[in-house]
């Protein structure tokens, strides 16, 4: 049975990827060897990492515009601590607007003092912050551009005149955007990218080697360009299936074209939901809703076992919501078909026809 | 061709567990979902996770005596610093044998003194020191196993009265140890346990908790434990990879086992190399040679592209030495067939005919 795979992450890859990531796994570039079983230092495998790096600047458009792709180990959990390590001498602001913020302030507390600009906190992050002022003596401000678990997403940046860090890990590759703008991005790849095990970051190289500290080699941004993003043996498999997304969203019209298919998708869901009086969306404002993850609610828990039911039948994998926010998360990353979310916007029509 | 792939890493695995990782890309489990699509919090998942954690610690002999079993992200390089991070209160003992010792050494100054009780450095690290004091007040021990790059193992490890760390990325699952001894052993995946991306961190949890530094989160053997590996989202695909191979292990009779082939593929390959006049072995003393990567030149450069140009047409793979020592390096991991270490030394008695 065909699954429609809305798993918060890692979730779904085009099927194209999957097929060329398995025959790698047996004979890579027919040299009659696995892909995991070569040197990464084999002109095979650097191909493959150059090709990465170069095809994530050339989707954000910053190619030869003084910034570095690299593809590290220690998901966006490793980046809350290493941002500070490369880029806190003093102090840093950081906008909470969920989960994943808190956690990146959490560990960059350990390394200055931390100016929370804004927290969405007190209303269980259903909205995103607008209205804040960030100390002009910081040395970096930090946001999450896409709030996995609420279902939220920054649709506006603020402008600054320090360096811009933010973690896209969610909605990376996903929409347009001026990417120059930013100084330091990062992205665990489980969503729009590859599978976990990578992580990409992209930093403009002007911000780095500023700070006082000393920084172990491994956390060390200066250090990874210097080797080309080989310091040490990179996570292969996760690259190679990233670059091969890459590739396909490459074929498919790029950055562009996704963002094209990743608002009608939402328009489609959020449609339903909000013309269907047994669903009601969780975030409270309309345009801080989430393209990639949209959560929802039935208005009356007595629908439940059969809402399950229908959608489980109609072979839907990963709706269920994060246990701070309950109810339902659907999470359409740029590899999720449309059809998909037709199946489920027609669940909840047959829903409302039986309730 | 069937190829004979003598890579120092990432290496050979066994042919059915990338039978089995190929097919889990496209199908996990029969849930008609890769196993790279589907959440790391499903069951499906954490079963793995569990296994994979259980069957270490079992092949170790650890079971039920306190440590933990960790698969973590970062490679070996990352447990440089980590070790540190988490146990270095005022000073550390450091055996240097080679690059990864030196590398270990150089992250760790960054915590605290190292006292570097021996190396041998001044021999381009053809042999295992054995004669060094190790100041009793040091917080730990640190060593490494086995040095791929030079091919040197180190056979005996001293008694100590503090936590013995050692770094067995190259040779971990390879021979019988009295695996107790150790309180903290750490291995990239890339050799005898699966694909680049994972690194085994086994830990006698009544070592930690003792140094007064706070630890982010992410280089906190503590909270990795305390999420039994899942605070953050692990590498799914190398774990897995991991898991396979931990099982066709126990199938062909456990570690053990290993180590009787091991020395024999060993001694097949250092026969050949002390009987041959055309090759020489590049460790100084017989006893420190490693069973993982045998480290060999050619007595004369003269006989370099026919070497060269018959075991590339016998279908043997990754026998270039490292720039650190020249000639020839083959390593012989857990995965590799006595068969292919009899191609190889086939085709060196072959060159002593021709030559």
């Amino acid at each position: 049975m065909k699954k429609h795979n809305f798993s918060a992450g890692p979730c779904i890859l085009p099927q194209s990827v999957m097929q060329k990531a398995s025959e790698a796994v047996i004979n890579f570039n027919n040299l009659d060897l696995s892909l995991i079983e070569i040197s990464h230092r084999s002109k095979d495998f650097v191909d493959v990492m150059e090709n990465a790096r170069s095809l994530a600047l050339e989707h954000l458009g910053l190619q030869n515009k003084g910034y570095q792709a690299l593809f590290l180990q220690g998901g966006a959990s490793t980046q809350f601590l290493m941002a500070a390590y490369n880029l806190l001498e003093n102090k840093a602001a950081y906008l909470n607007t969920g989960t994943w913020s808190s956690k990146a302030i959490k560990e960059a507390k350990l390394f200055g003092e931390i100016i929370e600009v804004a927290s969405s906190k007190n209303a269980n992050f259903n909205y995103i912050p607008k209205e804040y002022v960030i100390p002009s003596d910081a040395d970096y401000f930090h946001c999450t551009s896409n709030n996995t678990i609420f279902g939220t997403q920054m649709k506006e940046f603020p402008e600054v005149n320090m360096p811009l860090v933010c973690d896209m890990s969610s909605d990376i590759f996903s929409r347009v955007l001026d990417f120059s703008k930013f100084d330091l991005i990062y992205a665990g790849a489980q969503k729009n990218m590859g599978p976990a095990g990578t992580t990409l970051v992209v930093v403009k190289e002007d911000i780095l080697g500023k700070i006082s500290r000393t920084i172990p080699s491994m956390l060390d941004y200066t250090v990874h360009i210097g080797k080309d993003s080989m310091f040490n043996t990179p996570p292969v498999f996760a690259v190679y299936v990233s670059m091969l997304t890459l590739e396909w969203l490459k074929e498919k019209g790029g950055v562009a074209a996704a963002e094209k298919l990743n608002n009608e998708k939402a328009s489609l869901l959020y449609t339903e939901i909000d013309r269907n009086s047994l669903f009601e969306g969780f975030v409270a404002n309309k345009e801080d809703r989430s393209n990639m993850n949209a959560t929802f609610n039935l208005t009356s828990e007595s629908h439940k076992d059969a809402f399950d039911s229908l959608w489980k039948n109609a072979g839907i994998n990963g709706l269920e919501g994060h246990r701070s926010v309950g109810g339902y998360r659907a999470s359409m990353y740029n590899a999720l078909p449309i059809e998909s979310v037709q199946v489920l916007v027609d669940v909840m029509k047959e829903l409302e026809r039986k309730g």
